[in-house]
């Protein structure tokens, strides 16, 4: 390739500070070192976790940096010692590595490899302890070790899943994030079993995944919890067979859960990142064996309490990052469950944008008719 | 025998308001009713929830009221419908019932029946809602549907575990609550795997049996954490092969753990009931799997918290109660285990002393030298 080995100049959205616009910018990407891949980003999503930390609310956020950790492109070029992907394929770049060779990667008991993590959280590569985004010398923050929010992007090795060349990028991207993170939150850290009752806090993007997710697993009844009833319709479809607004109950909401239940909920999914609702997940659980899982992700500083006898009677409190998925070997199978119509993706996306548009599709997001706003970067 | 059908007039230690010392009083107890059963108390131990109820700290302790749950003895009678069990049978009275027909007994989940519950949280029996125990026509509340304390008692007939009749009563009245809880917490709750690591806070007898119940699950280290160094050797004996005091380090307690452990342990088990150090049973495990079981019991109104951030990266919170054993069917298992030599249980019991001497039984108990106390009711 032409751009093989050169510093790439092209567009990216930079936060400069938090909580002020991000600004378009001509971003030089240098290319990738040892065990990296410089990937050509298509289409980006937009997540929560993206306006948590550009909102200054994230202590561990780096300023200026480049955000955005939920899309799909094809790898530019490779640096040495990759060998799992070359030029021209087609990728999604994962937030959670996997490195397979690391105490946790071989733990079997986790996806969270510890591999990158020391460089990714401080917003740099591993190889120099350097960021490969400059303007003008500058250097510019990596975010997650993805910066997805650049038309071209590096990222550690362990970081890239191979995907099918035939899925479609402007979809599939999603399979990055949200969607994982639902649907694996009830396969993989649930074990959700056939008859189960569900309960389900927040009717976003991953709380309807983990409805999905619930419904594959065979669960009888799944119980929505929104406190908007226009999230119904679209949550219906999605196999949630029960509304529950706690604005129209005078009662705790864990006890009309209860109530309605006989005794409560065998899991329960936070997907809100409210620690008071995390409590009322946990609280709705039944006696005995009800499991529930923290999906959202709360602010810093912020604690989950409850009395010691909620567990010493049987429930179990748990949490996922990613749904439980090992990034590099699975997000290529969910790719593939989607191509087989197996898993809903485009049902996600309710708008679609370019990327000199982001500012609005970080409106759009604080819009409860927004699910997912996929960004065209090259657009 | 002479007594069926009869009020047996017996002696009891008998706790008539909170933190005042028990008196031994005649106490008349009514022939058992339908599913129920009269037994001849032999053996009780004293176990930290009775201290707990005396003291007044319980918001649901009744008085006046017959405390004791960890005991042994004879069926004396029986009433209608009771087949299990007949007059001689040998026997552990449970405070967990376990009725093979409700839905916790039906669940394959949980070992919580709760058929007799609504009556024994509130000192009755269920036939009548009535107690079997009196002064002089005064009645006398049920404690955990035991009341171990008196030379004869009344339970449910679910409630009752028939033993082996070679089995030593005054040893293996012991497994009726703390040494189960213990072993139970390892095996049953946390199903801990050869070659984890373990970390026990508190060394009084639950922690001891969690400390057997690890070593025989193949833990490679087990980390015994007490603020009384004079714990230590009779630890080792159970299987403890490190010892830490929080009062000779400045660090917290799990950063202490997690250093010493290259990032945590594998388990952990709260055996204390102090909110404050179930924090730290939680946040010294390993992130991505470590799992953190309260076994402890601690005070009305008191919560547990911390930061969502440990479950959302792999830790898990459970607990447990009788150790997740199925009280009927698995005690007179317990009790085989122990006649084998499979299970300490004469190690735990450091004093033997008789019903009159019950309120010096429990200042013993805040003694750090006492593991188990054991009454012979009948000298």
């Amino acid at each position: 390739m032409a751009t093989q080995g050169q510093v790439i100049t092209c567009k990216a959205a930079v936060a400069w500070e938090p909580n002020k616009p991000l600004t378009i910018e001509d971003v030089q990407v240098a290319p990738p070192q040892a065990n990296e891949v410089r990937i050509q980003i298509l289409y980006t999503a937009l997540c929560h976790t993206d306006a948590y930390t550009w909102s200054g609310k994230d202590p561990e956020g780096l300023f200026p940096c480049i955000l955005g950790h939920e899309a799909a492109g094809i790898v530019e070029s490779v640096g040495e010692g990759v060998t799992d992907v070359k030029p021209g394929d087609h990728v999604i770049p994962c937030y959670q590595a996997e490195c397979g060779e690391c105490k946790f990667c071989k733990s079997g008991k986790t996806n969270l490899c510890g591999k990158v993590r020391a460089a990714t959280g401080v917003g740099v590569m591993m190889a120099d302890r350097q960021s490969r985004f400059s303007i003008n010398g500058k250097p510019i923050y990596h975010f997650m070790g993805t910066s997805t929010f650049s038309q071209y992007t590096v990222v550690h090795d362990v970081s890239v899943a191979k995907i099918q060349p035939d899925a479609p990028l402007d979809k599939v991207c999603l399979l990055g994030c949200g969607v994982p993170t639902g649907l694996g939150a009830v396969w993989n850290t649930a074990k959700v079993e056939p008859g189960s009752i569900v309960a389900i806090f927040g009717l976003g993007t991953v709380g309807l995944a983990v409805a999905e997710g619930a419904k594959t697993a065979g669960a009888s009844r799944i119980i929505g919890i929104d406190i908007d009833n226009n999230k119904f319709d679209t949550a219906k479809s999605f196999g949630v067979t029960e509304f529950i607004n706690p604005k129209d109950h005078d009662k705790p909401i864990q006890q009309v859960i209860s109530d309605l239940t006989d005794g409560g909920v065998d899991y329960s999914f936070e997907c809100i990142g409210n620690v008071s609702v995390m409590r009322s997940a946990l609280e709705c659980c039944h006696k005995g064996w009800g499991t529930s899982v923290i999906v959202g992700v709360a602010a810093s500083g912020q604690e989950i309490s409850t009395r010691p006898f909620q567990l010493v009677t049987g429930r179990v409190w748990k949490g996922t990052a990613f749904g439980g998925f090992k990034s590099r070997s699975q997000v290529p199978w969910l790719v593939e469950k989607y191509m087989k119509k197996e898993i809903k993706v485009d049902e996600y996306i309710t708008h679609n944008l370019t990327l000199a548009e982001i500012n609005n599709a970080f409106d759009l997001m604080h819009d409860g008719k927004c699910l997912r706003c996929v960004l065209a970067m090259h657009e």
